[in-house]
């Protein structure tokens, strides 16, 4: 049981290493202020096979409020503000029942 | 450590509950036939954050190569052309080192 989150984002052209690795280390800090986090796995593409995505979060909880609590935490909505928004070429996400 | 796979789907238009149910029912039998399919979860979106994908699969493996098995499995590639291509609207993915 639990509820899980996925976002993968298409970063714009132009965006650079550091600014990717910003957005994983602005993120990575999360679980540690979010405590509803049960578990949250950042990914960059492999490069395996062709067209996929560039990032990925997977982020799991208890149930879907407190996925809630972490989609609307300041924290959260800082780094997507700040770091993530301005490099987004395209996301998709989705949120389902584990 | 391992390595993980994650696709979202948009249906197209007018795809109904059954064939959805084909996807997820035709997708849930890959884990007996695959081996190296080593943790396997698809999901419906729940309905909470509008704009989000309609369905996910994430599955996880040891390492790249026991993923190119999975995508390249025939039994994988029958689900996908039988049941799925034609009821693809967008499609998301990415492969990462976990």
């Amino acid at each position: 049981s639990g509820f899980r989150h996925v976002a993968l984002f298409r970063w714009v052209e132009g965006t650079t290493v550091s600014q990717q690795e910003e957005v994983a280390a602005r993120l990575s800090r999360l679980p540690g202020r979010i405590p509803q986090i049960r578990s949250y796995s950042l990914g960059t593409n492999a490069g395996v096979t062709p067209g996929g995505y560039d990032f990925a979060v997977v982020a799991d909880f208890a149930d879907r409020a407190d996925y809630l609590v972490y989609r609307d935490h300041p924290d959260h909505r800082a780094v997507l503000d700040e770091v993530i928004k301005p490099l987004i070429g395209e996301r998709a996400a989705i949120q389902y029942d584990l």
